[in-house]
């Protein structure tokens, strides 16, 4: 930086048209050359010479036109009525078609033997997919429906139907989840997890497409939930900010490799309401049917059905009941 | 998934010109038709039919319009000096006029009487209650110079309000809440919801456009905090990420509906700081003036002014001293 | 609002052409003089008069750009192989090396002391600055590489590096707070906060530029996570979602102002672990190499290398343990 301390302040009289341009183009094509020959390293990572998987541009696409054909009406910029709706709901559906199935072929050709070459199974299983999954957006609707109406039901402060679809960002997260979890089904390799990672950033909801969520479920407030990819949940679930359905730990193999595929996340089941920043972890962790969870608890054991665990301040300790249930 | 068993990879000489073109062409149709048959239904949502809300486009428009007004100079891509000034902000007035007018008209058309019609009333309470949110734009630019100030003086690690303004989310949290609140005030349905939970998704803080927040209030590192609709809040209040100001339960009707409407969230008192991911739930609660709530403490009862409530590692409980204040 | 009331429904067939125009031009001039009389004032934030600071689009370029080049082929639209990979890379660092340059030098100028007046000082400045910074392009890919690995590593969930470059918000975080803390240690002012501040609004990872991270740092989830300007991390530290490192009080000088450049923020020695939601502060806090804490825990005293500090739900307590390391 010594450079810059010897050049004057020269106001608006400096005798160099664009001072530092002649550093600039001596400079520059050195550090092409330095930055071209970390390229193809093991160390440094970069995907020059294989063919792209989606760009943020296309998951954008695949997002907006996915999200007018499950809330009709509700997003895009057209009016539709009766006189359009049949025309718009089938340039919609020709247009989420073709970006959908032309995102999954890059997601195949990349896991694909064959890859930079042009591969025609990988072609057809991109428009196969994207037509199987596209079967399943009514199906899809009716799911969201009741989590509209568990969102709804769930919050006092909540006034209509259109508030919840425009701002619970909870639901947001849940609907992209709802997609990408089917797209993970029919075995889409890479999309899925970009999905849910684009509602993560969105909403601060990051929940893993490979995890299994029952009806009506209700996250409030939604920054800092995380529900991890072997967690299993029941119907009319109930979660608050800050919660994590997260793994206790890591097991490894005899060679301190992390063993993958197993479920390391809870199981927790119908009815069950966990509050604000409440932490369950572990595998085996079953929070049985009706029991609810305070706020901040940190929880690594099952507990049975209809348990009442709740942070206990003015005696500084945390109380554990469990109550029968009618 | 069977027929992409069947095909074989052919490499880049395969006979179909676009494999599986054919199938997308006789399937699409029957796609399309399915969903159509799910709208109107009562149990899957949609908006046919409706006169649309404000889209995410005209959200983004006014917020950008708004923070060019709030803070003139920081935000938008002009120049702006004594030659220019006053044509900069009469042109901005006028374009911010014009999309928060149109859009309040589709915010209350959407709850009047006379939906899909053509509707004067509202087309007159949408311009008239944009001039009266613009008539209050001098007393935020006050209020958020205070805001400005707590925030610089409550974090040595800001170097100038510039950096405040353009590198503190929890500013831009507050100040996007403060414009949401005068238009509830004013009556505006779902647009002031829809301005909070822009800010939420930008910046990890959740406000709701019902609290009652007074001046000076800085928010720092801003991820994760939770206001809720009847929180009351004094002045130069100071709170840190992931702090709920939440709701303890929910009281329900004889028929076992949620009441809406009471108070359901704290008052926090003047001069209250409450550090990390601290918990403070309940309409009855009262924070009093002067309290200091350390990080991660859960709390649904009262505390008196001049309260210190940390928790105690080393003891492995929680402590709570009342100190006299000079 | 009176004025509303009075208006009766009208439907279609309204009078006036657009009901509320009158007003609106008879009243926007007034409320633009009252917004130009705030302007200038002490108590009220503009930045009228002084050159401009980066705005927000020049920051996403300027982020997409280097993107491109730590992470070659991963980012932008274009196919790269060999053929085309030269031009690319020279392309995209001619491109950065403008945006950044005319940044960097828009930064100088601000704490310049000649603020409006052409300063080829500053003109010089931003370019050399810039050229310095792309010089360690290089470096700070071999970094990251070991970051990645570090990722790949550490969560049994992921399964591929692609996916961890895609889909894994703390490296994104992580990657684009390397660039910053370049940036900073260069000398560039505002800039390298306002791109952690990017990050941050698109991970949830707040990250301060000034903060010390040695190599294959991991972060999981992400959402949450605050790491304040003097932390010092050692290498191969893991941290999960909502992990504080934060400070402990805020020393004030005799005037009662905020002392501003001491170290506030813990040291984090090598192979530590921090799980979800804890929270650690103060500048004399050091986590001794080799320790893990456990997840919610509140901690504001050293630990000695090897300790296992954990929540103990059994026993409703913590229980701190030092083992000794092989």
């Amino acid at each position: 930086m010594h450079a810059v301390e010897k050049i004057k302040i020269c106001g608006e009289h400096c005798a160099l048209d664009q001072p530092g341009m002649e550093e600039a183009r001596n400079r520059l094509p050195g550090i092409t050359k330095e930055i071209l020959k970390t390229i193809g390293k093991e160390d440094s990572p970069d995907h020059v010479g294989f063919s792209k998987i989606p760009s943020q541009e296309a998951l954008n696409e695949i997002v907006e036109l996915v999200e007018t054909l499950l809330y009709p009406g509700y997003y895009g910029e057209q009016e539709i009525d009766d006189s359009n709706l049949e025309f718009y709901i089938g340039n919609q559906v020709s247009k989420l078609f073709r970006v959908l199935s032309s995102q999954i072929t890059k997601c195949l050709l990349h896991e694909c033997s064959n890859p930079i070459e042009k591969c025609c199974d990988c072609e057809h299983g991109g428009k196969l997919k994207a037509l199987e999954f596209m079967k399943k957006i009514p199906g899809l609707r009716l799911m969201l429906g009741e989590d509209v109406k568990a969102h709804y039901e769930g919050d006092p402060a909540s006034t209509s139907p259109e508030e919840i679809i425009f701002c619970y960002p909870g639901l947001r997260a849940i609907s992209i989840f709802r997609v990408a979890h089917e797209l993970l089904l029919l075995g889409v390799p890479i999309l899925p997890r970009m999905l849910t990672e684009f509602a993560h950033s969105a909403t601060g909801v990051d929940i893993h497409p490979g995890a299994t969520i029952g009806k009506s479920f209700f996250i409030d407030h939604a920054t800092g939930v995380v529900i991890g990819e072997t967690t299993v949940i029941g119907d009319r679930v109930k979660i608050y900010q800050g919660v994590t359905l997260g793994a206790l730990s890591m097991p490894r193999d005899e060679r301190g490799r992390l063993v993958r595929g197993t479920k390391r996340h809870p199981t927790i089941e119908d009815d069950v309401v966990i509050y604000a920043n409440a932490t369950i972890l572990g595998g085996e962790t079953v929070i049985g049917k009706g029991s609810v969870i305070g706020g901040n608890v940190w929880l690594t054991h099952s507990v049975p059905p209809g348990t009442k665990l709740i942070m206990d301040i003015p005696n500084q300790k945390f109380v554990q009941k469990s109550e029968k249930k009618k």
